[in-house]
């Protein structure tokens, strides 16, 4: 006989066990995406961005020139070479405006573009509002995984000045963001993709690997965006996927999912089952 | 009573339970550098290097300039915001060069300098004489781990093309060889110091840090070393330390600790221990 809600006679004591039960089944790990989901980060890519458009505008005509698009081919063909981050960008900047420049730009002027990647790299971080406290309040229920995508070294800077490290169990900083790695980070956590919920900004890194494992995720949008994240190509799955305006909202999509898994696997459980 | 080899009636079964538990107490991981220890690297570092100083000749007189020296400053001042790797070395080239030719360096020469960055992320990833037979007869006793610095993407690739990653039980990719890094590292493994043996070609960052910790480690210089790895402030142990020509001789060096291992220990052992 199928046990649960559906009872007439609900014993305290088995609801204990049901709880319990569906709690471990239902979420087992959360993992939080960093940048721009626990601390500001693209506002200081895309100032950098600003000042690069600055140097270069001192060469050529801005309106004629695609320059962000021109930038961000030179990014993506150096992508398999250079992997995410400010280092990279530091450098594909340093190619672009060389090209677009048809080498007309002074090596003071490079200097200055080297030293826009050394201030991202340097960039204080500032964790964005609501999301220490939304941070602990799901440590309180479950384990936590910080899946950071980019340089290492910049990374683990990050991680420590944001004094959240202690709150997590695991800190996985990876190359990219796709569903193998997303798989290997699950499987060093001894989690199945069904019991991990990922929070994240990034549609493409944070929210489409993680539903193709068949997990869950949280899409927290942040008001800029690189455009290489930007496409995301994938299946949205509305009963896996839940869409926040704040990290404060985490705490209760979580708490309908697993009332949601209350209601699904009443078989599961207790005495009666 | 004293149990072990200088029982008189060595019984065979007492045996195998003594070799297991000193075995098993005595070396429980392995760990492996990467860069020089397993496969070619510092050879194409070195080779940037020099044409990075072909170019920079153009400029400047070489020999009324201690460029190697300069850049080497340069790198250094830069570590602690880009970390190891070859990204942040020719983002320091093309900042060496610029200040050391006081801004005369023409852009078509600072993009040749950045090239020189992408060539040593693309060189191919040789391994050194022996390595892969020593490896895999090392493995065939003892779990390994792979702890490499450097930038993670870069290292993922290397990793990937030795062919070697199905040997390491974990690969851990490292911003920093000091010794929280190897605790961490150690840790992670549920491995004490004492039962860990470092192999790498670098003092400062394979041999000295696993030293402090207790641990016993193996050096293979390689015949090139970067200035910066050269200094290694530390006490030499040399109970706890060999130094080897090559990585053929590794495991006939473990056999020299276990061995050790069982006459220093026998009173832990056996039925009348």
């Amino acid at each position: 006989m199928a046990a649960g809600l559906s009872r007439g006679r609900p014993c305290p004591c088995e609801w204990i066990v049901y709880e319990r039960l569906l709690v471990t089944d239902a979420i087992k790990l959360v993992g939080f995406d960093g940048d721009d989901t626990l601390w500001h980060s693209e506002a200081y890519y895309q100032a950098a961005y600003a000042d690069f458009e600055a140097i270069v505008g001192e060469y050529v005509d801005l309106r004629e020139l695609a320059l962000r698009q021109r930038l961000l081919t030179v990014e993506r063909a150096n992508l398999a070479l250079f992997g995410y981050g400010a280092k990279g960008m530091a450098l594909s900047m340093v190619e672009a405006a060389i090209r677009v420049t048809e080498e007309r730009i002074s090596a003071h002027d490079l200097h200055r573009i080297v030293e826009l990647g050394k201030q991202v790299l340097r960039h204080p971080v500032e964790l964005l509002e609501g999301v220490r406290e939304a941070v602990e309040a799901v440590a309180a229920d479950y384990p936590l995984v910080l899946v950071t995508k980019g340089d290492l070294f910049h990374q683990e800077r990050k991680v420590l000045l944001s004094g959240l490290s202690e709150v997590f169990e695991r800190i996985e900083i990876v190359s990219e963001k796709d569903p193998e790695t997303y798989a290997a980070v699950l499987a060093r956590s001894g989690v199945k993709a069904e019991e991990f919920v990922m929070i994240g900004n990034s549609l493409r890194s944070d929210v489409a690997p993680v539903l193709a494992l068949g997990g869950r995720a949280i899409h927290i949008p942040y008001p800029l965006l690189w455009l290489h994240e930007a496409e995301a190509d994938f299946e949205p799955e509305p009963e896996r996927m839940a869409e926040l305006a704040a990290a404060a909202e985490v705490p209760d999509q979580l708490r309908v999912w697993r009332q949601r898994g209350l209601f699904r696997h009443p078989a599961r459980v207790g005495s009666g089952g």
